[in-house]
């Protein structure tokens, strides 16, 4: 089976489908065919339909490509929806039952109990809900899978190698999230200049609990969550792009530090094993500096796919803590959608000749 | 006694000397007599030697003082110190030896077992103290009096009426400090444009261990820290002033969230008793919506003498999590100092005619 | 005449009305008995409806205050309006109409050949097109006067006494100017941080026609522009409040910096004769410093309503060139609307038994 | 005549030296075979003695290679200067007396009367003087050359094809620069956070007299200064790379802003006819948005060579206004250099076998 696969995006013209299009440009496996956003954008070009707001520059290819509606129909095998979630949960069920597979960023759907939440080195075998997704839904081919919220994802795959070693008995995390995690137009400049804005609407429970069906068990007709304990506070802070989080963790098993850091810096996973595109080399990199990581240093290593951590040091309350830096519009979003499309190709969920 | 009391102030062009200046401006007890800092500033008038960053205007009293050097001898009967911790040690023992009160905003005496570290709503009796350390290092009047490091103030004014209610088990706080608490010149723009930095040294260390002889007894002739747990993680942010806490407390005893609310806002303490003139009305301001405090909203409540407490709500992990705000150089420094001066004259323990 | 007028702010809830509330606070003459918004927010308390963007805390006395929709029948005497320049046009006609003074920050009206627009220290003569304005559009007692555009008024006011005593020939200005000068939520975070915006709509144009009317001549029937040249070039920049301004002038007559730096250090004009409120003792403030003025630092100087000069110097173009500062929403457009409030009361325009 | 020539970097550690070790790699010409900075840095390993402050990280090639003192004897054909002003004078002169290309980017040498200060596209020709500078100054083969100060090259490339077209009258410039032109620690966070500062030093003077060097004449044996009349105003503000800059300009001949645009678009020079490594494709790149070039997002096109012009419009007092933006350590020093160093190797002034 050949990897050359058309893929849609949803919400093309939004925060989220912009770092779509630009990450896909070049993609070995995936051809950008259709773009589709709201009615207001359908019939423009994209040029004309969106206000670009990415560092890099509009790809030339997509410039001229006439924005679709986000409705069934369009040109391609896959969708990966960066829809907003006020209307991500019916349009993306509309597409899976039309037979797209559906990739989602939106939270709508993430914590459904026959819709696997997935980051590839953590859970890739919780992609095994599909069928039992398709029977209960009544979709033919079509399926919908997801990635969890920007703040879960450096602090899952960080976690992963510990809990498979040390067992996770307690996670505190406290994060310092960036300003491209509101989307646009986001936060005003007058709330965040000089300032912290101490809470994210719903930003808690989502870390919490969408952490839990990562880290637990999916056992082809459902998900049992991990058992750890786990808080979360959430701050946005004055940076564009990198989500800091400051983390204490309780271990099952005695570790010291160094055991620590040389499990997380040896670690590599399935997406490794399978040389997918997106899948950076190292998935967790270990920083030995007393200050790093720092978002405007760190979050673009191995193309804003890896998740840096530094500090690791004894914790005197719990076992250990450390700092935790990913990017979170590429790790964090559409890098992380991109790569569970991977992902499912590389397992077969992918039927082309739709 | 008449409370018309001589002041100088030690490293008085810096940062905190600065405060200092500004605060003490039109007290009612304090009267700024002398102004004393390194030898290059001795012997200019203030308005020369000190370059002055703070957004009020330098008070109009003190730009023709001439800049006396860190030696006795300066006209006033108590120092306060906001010299740089490379200098402070032996330059304020001096002063002590040589029969001033010192009031010290620096780290070095501050862990001293003969030094009462102070902050007035929490432990005002650790100033009893004094006469051990004036017996045990042959000062005959003089003496020093520290408060603790900026981001230790906030969260131990915040935890008092909790350890007294409840007791205090555990204690983990994430820090979101501002750059006014690293001096002047202090952090490089370059360093924290777009970014946050993970790491302040000594910091974590500092709030451990102040946090605990504060929270702990003093028995007349040492100090028994308390015996909670506690674990720190400091950062700094692209915040002027005003540092944030993110924290989560395990209580002795049961309380629910209500009860944790009530108890921080109907605190106060001895400098409220004694209505000293730095002392807040209320020391603890709970808030109640969903998103404060806020440091550019929230840091000069009570002329920056207050802290500030909101989100006060379960912790899935420990009892309950909050965030803490105050205002690192007035509450976190030289108010702080000021507040303590206060307090040891009513208590007696300023002696004028030196 | 008493001096006890009651007041009404259309627009209340905004940026610019929540400036009014916070300086009307106890105003010797004004007293705000009428806040007026939309119909969205009509019939909340004034604290339910207005999400308070400024740093110090909303009033007590306003709080409870019930807002009322922006339609003629408020029990007040003038209106301040702070209403937005998609809407202000016809409301403010209206109020007038119905027999209010109405004083507007809005822009609609400002360049109307019947309306005064004026800076009290540069027009205060202007306002004598009052009665003209009454007779043509059929006003029983009410009219409409406006303050300029918050960039044009720290150039103009600056001008001003050159303007007097030399002339003007020619001016060029470029602007750096505050986030706050956008209203809320205004510049989004994601645009500013690390970032200059080259644009503002319609600025340079309000910057270029305004200045010309201001320094113009009014015959009681209509306006006569200055024959002055003047460019300006407008940008916004990461600053909360304060707009700077690089300046160009030549003159008609000869003058050395040493003049034009006495002229504009000595200048005062009608609101410092008549002692009004909210008249700064010095409307300009030159600095000598190589460096000031600064936004964070200088901005607020005498309440934010007096404007900072800086860096008088030969330019080797036009005849010398200077740096201007002033705070854009106190001087720039609340204050300023107060101020000209005040003015009319001195004049005799405001009648209150409505 | 191959084009592998060995280089060197005086100054490597600090921030512009930094730039050139980024640049340098893989360049098709020019290999570093050494790196030299202070005494204090002399002997360590580059990874060591270096803090490296640029978001790309430190190239692997440089890290173990061993720093040297900042005196002959270096094993390479040229030197880039990236020293510090307070030193670069003698060390750049001696270099050259050593038989050293000095490719500089110090003010020191820049305005003798004997050294060339080049913009490839501007005046390559200047070069020419190099033979009577190593008679004058006794080098055999040895020279230094010079590029502008960061603010002017931007301003002054995009004027070349104007001053070739129609001729220069008058420039007024007002330059809102980045913080990474004040090198590191540069200007403190404290300083610039909410704020802009007025004034850098030398920097209006260094605009004003580079330019008319670049733009004026070289005979061989001195230059001519061009006849403009030019007056520049320098901020800061809080960016940290890409100096913005907006002009006015008044031309010989007359132009219509439609003229104007045709020239700065289609403009290309030697460097590009050349098609030097390091020269962009198009030296000028012209925006239709009214709100660009703007510095986060258009400070990197063309790898950072390219000057972005933008809202080109008639001035109401001189012909035409623009903005124009250049990234300030690439295009602004580094890159300069570099590009310096090709041209005058192409020109055939680089000679090996030292």
């Amino acid at each position: 089976m050949s990897n050359n696969i058309r893929v849609g995006i949803l919400g093309a013209t939004g925060a989220v489908g912009q770092r779509f299009v630009e990450l896909l440009q070049g993609h070995p496996w995936f051809t950008v065919t259709a773009l589709a956003a709201s009615e207001r954008s359908a019939g423009k070009p994209y040029a004309e339909a969106a206000t670009w707001r990415l560092d890099t520059p509009m790809p030339e290819s997509v410039k001229g490509q006439v924005v679709q509606p986000c409705v069934p129909g369009l040109p391609c095998d896959l969708v990966f929806s960066g829809l907003d979630s006020s209307v991500a949960g019916p349009i993306e069920n509309t597409f899976a039952s039309a037979g797209y597979a559906v990739i989602s960023n939106s939270k709508n759907h993430r914590m459904d109990q026959d819709v696997p939440l997935v980051i590839p080195e953590v859970n890739p075998d919780h992609t095994a809900i599909i069928p039992h997704q398709q029977k209960q839904r009544g979709f033919d081919r079509g399926f919908i899978a997801t990635n969890p919220n920007c703040s879960t994802i450096g602090l899952t795959l960080a976690l992963k190698p510990l809990a498979d070693h040390f067992g996770l008995r307690t996670v505190m995390v406290t994060t310092m999230q960036a300003l491209s995690g509101a989307g646009y137009p986001g936060v005003p400049s007058l709330e965040i200049l000089d300032n912290v804005l101490p809470y994210i609407d719903d930003e808690e429970d989502k870390m919490e609990r969408e952490s839990l069906k990562l880290l637990g068990v999916c056992d082809g007709t459902g998900f049992k969550p991990a058992s750890m304990a786990i808080s979360a506070q959430c701050n946005r802070v004055h940076v564009q792009d990198g989500h800091m989080e400051c983390v204490s963790v309780a271990l099952e098993k005695r570790a010291d530090t160094q055991d620590v850091i040389e499990v997380l810096r040896s670690f590599t996973a399935l997406p490794q094993e399978l040389d997918l595109p997106f899948a950076p080399r190292r998935p967790i990199i270990v920083r030995d500096e007393p200050d790093r990581p720092q978002p405007r240093f760190d979050r673009n290593v191995e193309q804003g796919m890896a998740v840096s951590v530094g500090r690791v040091r004894p914790c005197p309350v719990l076992d250990f803590k450390c700092v935790i830096l990913s990017h979170n519009t590429i790790r964090g979003a559409a890098g992380a959608a991109i790569l569970n499309a991977e992902l499912l190709q590389a397992q077969g969920y992918l039927k082309r000749d739709r």
